[in-house]
């Protein structure tokens, strides 16, 4: 049975749930719903793992080992060291393999990469501990995003990939009437994989962020290197070695994908994405280096980046205040603000919200918002699972840079908090300014880490014109409305789809702005200057090949 | 009864058309399929358009009138004025005009665009004349090229919008198992168009390269500005004036699409390009105006090309070399070269040519190529109707420049011929130069017009190597193979595939390398260097909006 006909079922509810916009998730996203013993034993393998070398790649030739990643829980360093190769070797490797790998039918690229997903599953605990321990998300989360939430997302791909590559038959007969006689001619159509794929990967979200492109581009025919985020190696070194067991075992080289690790002191990113035959590139992480790699577009390669946002918040008018301070707090505080989808600023008229009790004043809401962040930040469990870490010392020390440069605006202090669990923990908790409108330094740039600024307007139309002007300069991944008229949300949301900024609107519960789901939310539109592409949208796959139609005289 | 209603059964053909890559012309190319007095009318009208202005447009304030058409039929002036506008105002009003526009359904834009290829078809004798008598093509040519055939690309174009809009459904209830309860949102998604759009046309087909790019950004939601070249604008003014009679009487702006003709002292294209507010530029000419197009890539407009190419045919082996010859003598003729497809380089090994009946050497080929060159240009009624005329005296002059500079290699002179009609057309029959493959000077560029150059390798190996690596540095939109050994067939095809280029096996009869269908052949593939974009794969819509998600608290 072939790997396609093994996986037909799943593949073909992929794609239709793809197609519906649909919930479905193929991967349980509670550890529970696996082995019981799973975690634990996890656990121990990932402790037995520290300061040994990663040797479960089939890649040869590495120069040397090196490794310099560092557990936020603990903040010392995990002692685990990869193999570094050779640049020039990697893309040579990768361009041979390629030529093997267009060659397999994509029905049959689309078994093997499910096959590859199934195999991931296996070591979801493993993928959880080893982010934990690198991006310093709390274990749920870990779990949650690094496994299944990855995992969900790359059958996304899977499935547009399989949408895409079988829209255009490969082969008929093209007959035309000429009257008296037809013409006619075979005609073919082949998509042909645009060259070697670069996935240039970040440290809070090493699998979530790497997968859509590197399924995408394996999808289409071509071979990829993942060259992982220095600080966070282990939870995709996994995921590739697991891949390169499973094109292994098909009988096709597992040089279809390598991993590239580097480190701080020697990067390979830039060489490697210079490098004439790499075609395509997939990239999350700061703003400058993704404007640099967009650049070489110029030179005909494919570049998709998610770059950094600001994302705002507009309140107007609301049915439970309470509740929507409660769910703003958990999206500004969960994994301490460190997620691309993280609201930072919160627009409010100086006259304050309304409500069905009435207006609420500026600092009557920041009252409940703060109090909201409190209870989050002062629990003893909600602390630790819903903040987490810091993942690097640049939060924390931006925390401490924002408090002292707008010290008179702090309305709540960001502080530690206890984690029993990891009392070397590197926490805090959310830091929240207050500032007028005009007081723009405060918040016309993104904050990266747990810094919410509360931002007094004259009005909600002066709001709304704050957030296009920021949005159209700097991006937004994520955009909250909080509005009870819904003349005024759809002139708002249409306002902000022009600029083509998504809105999430009046949310309270347990949904939250943050949150981007596979098959069903886009993330990142593609349209504003937070990036330049969208997982996952026709464009993440059809930009990855090239159709070439072949005629023969019949 | 709505637009879309109206037209909804030959959408939705041309959608399953597309879909299945089959034959299908919603309009017939043969012009006796139309009114028996059509021809004499759009004659007459064509006349006494002729030393007046064109004031069929629904554009308000023009700045003056000019124009500088010459009709190669005659090499005199066709003294038809044209309105100018300031380019700021065109894209203020294109602006305004966007906003109306994107707010009308996608299937109620397809309605609508399709009304406007029937009110196309109304003046198919008038677009035909105006072709004929700008381009220098010959009436047949004019008639199918200028009328049926880009109206059928434009179907083409409707119907991939259609199935690219209507992917992603435009609402829905989503439902999360939370185990006791679901969290449900409802869900929309929008195509939000990318921004005004500009095409700019050429002067070989006015028309039929400019309707794609115009349908394709309007289908999306976006607003269009024609640009014409200034020797080819009244086929395209005409459409563009029928189109806003149909916008009009839709009750929606006529400004939607607007055209901006100007003059070659005083261009428009570059100011229009680099508006902040033109977000889309279709463009078929010159490579070097093309790349700088493409690098406003830069600041994220969409910009897709069409560049020159320099397309060639491989012969090796055949079953019936006089078919062959006959076929591409009739390729290399027709419109004297200046077709995009066109071949150009005709790669034969020192061998000579393998055939049931034994090699036939170089020279022996050379002799039924020119003989069948020769029956085209000596024949008093196919001269005219397929070599037609020079569209400018560049081309004449290239001729003289390329018989001087290699006079030693010409094998077939280029030389007028009578056309009764026409006798002070702008004519020259096909040069064919031979040369050795060492003599790279000869075709390593792209000679635009009737030139065509027999190369001589050692061998068909040497042959593909030279056709990749030309093909690899300057593009190629089409490429002939002759080859009897279907795996010599396949290995060829595959490795041009690699680089993107297409190829059409074995053509013989009236079936011909130049010629690229709707709704079956794509035109220029977009992966190698003559041009970014295809038409109509995928990328060519949705590359024109932006998919946003927005969510709402259900």
């Amino acid at each position: 049975m072939s790997y396609y006909e093994q996986y037909r079922e799943r593949i073909e509810r992929a794609m239709q749930a793809n197609r519906e916009r649909t919930y479905y998730a193929p991967f349980p996203e509670n550890p529970k719903a696996y082995a019981e013993d799973a975690a634990a034993q996890a656990l121990s393998r990932f402790q037995a793992s520290m300061n040994n070398d990663f040797t479960e790649l089939l890649q040869e030739k590495p120069l040397r080992f090196e490794g310099e990643e560092i557990t936020p829980y603990l903040q010392t360093g995990l002692g685990i060291r990869y193999p570094i190769f050779a640049d020039k070797l990697l893309v040579q490797t990768a361009s041979k393999a390629m030529d093997i790998w267009r060659k397999v039918p994509y029905t049959e690229r689309a078994g093997i990469l499910t096959a590859c997903l199934d195999q991931m599953k296996e070591r979801f605990f493993d993928i959880a501990y080893a982010t934990q321990h690198t991006t310093g998300q709390s274990f749920m989360m870990a779990f949650q995003a690094g496994g299944p939430h990855a995992a969900d997302r790359a059958m996304e791909v899977i499935a547009m990939g399989m949408e895409e590559l079988s829209r255009v038959p490969a082969s008929c007969i093209w007959e035309k009437p000429m009257g008296k006689f037809n013409i006619s001619l075979q005609k073919t159509w082949k998509a042909m994989p645009r060259g070697v794929a670069l996935v240039i990967g970040c440290s809070t979200f090493p699998t979530w962020n790497t997968l859509p492109g590197v399924f995408a581009s394996l999808m289409t025919g071509n071979s990829v290197i993942v060259k992982p985020h220095p600080k966070a190696v282990l939870p995709i070194a996994m995921v590739v070695a697991e891949m390169q067991k499973v094109l292994n075992a098909a009988g096709i080289t597992p040089d279809v994908i390598q991993l590239a690790p580097d480190t701080q002191a020697h990067p390979l990113a830039w060489e490697l994405a210079e490098h004439p035959d790499v075609r395509i590139i997939d990239y999350t992480g700061n703003t400058d280096f993704g404007n640099r790699l967009e650049r070489l577009q110029q030179s005909g390669k494919q570049v998709f980046t998610e770059k950094a946002g600001v994302n705002p918040v507009i309140l107007d008018s609301v049915t439970d205040l309470k509740a929507v301070c409660d769910n703003l707090a958990f999206s500004l505080s969960l994994y301490a603000g460190q997620m691309c989808t993280a609201p930072q600023n919160f627009f409010v008229s100086a006259d304050g919200i309304r409500t069905p009790e009435g207006m609420v004043s500026v600092d009557a809401f920041i009252e409940l918002f703060t109090a909201a962040l409190n209870n989050i930040s002062t629990h003893p469990k909600m602390a630790p699972g819903v903040l987490a870490t810091l993942q690097q010392d640049a939060q924390k020390d931006r925390i401490a840079q924002v408090a002292a440069e707008f010290s008179d605006a702090v309305v709540l202090a960001s502080s530690p908090f206890a984690n029993e669990e990891f009392p070397d923990a590197r926490v805090a908790s959310a830091l929240l300014l207050k500032v007028d409108a005009s007081r723009t330094e405060a918040y016309d740039r993104e904050w990266f880490g747990p810094i919410g600024v509360v931002v007094c307007t004259q009005s909600t139309d002066e709001s709304l014109r704050r957030v296009l002007d920021l949005s159209r300069r700097h991006g937004a991944i994520s955009c909250g409305i909080y509005c009870t008229d819904p003349a005024r949300v759809d002139d708002m949301a249409d306002q902000l789809a022009k600029i083509y900024v998504p809105v999430s609107v009046n949310l309270t519960g347990p949904i939250y702005l943050n949150q981007h789901a596979a098959f069903s939310d886009f993330h990142v539109t593609g349209g504003n200057p937070a990036g330049n592409a969208s997982f996952t949208d026709p464009l993440y796959i059809n930009r990855r090949f090239v159709w070439v139609g072949q005629r023969f005289s019949a």
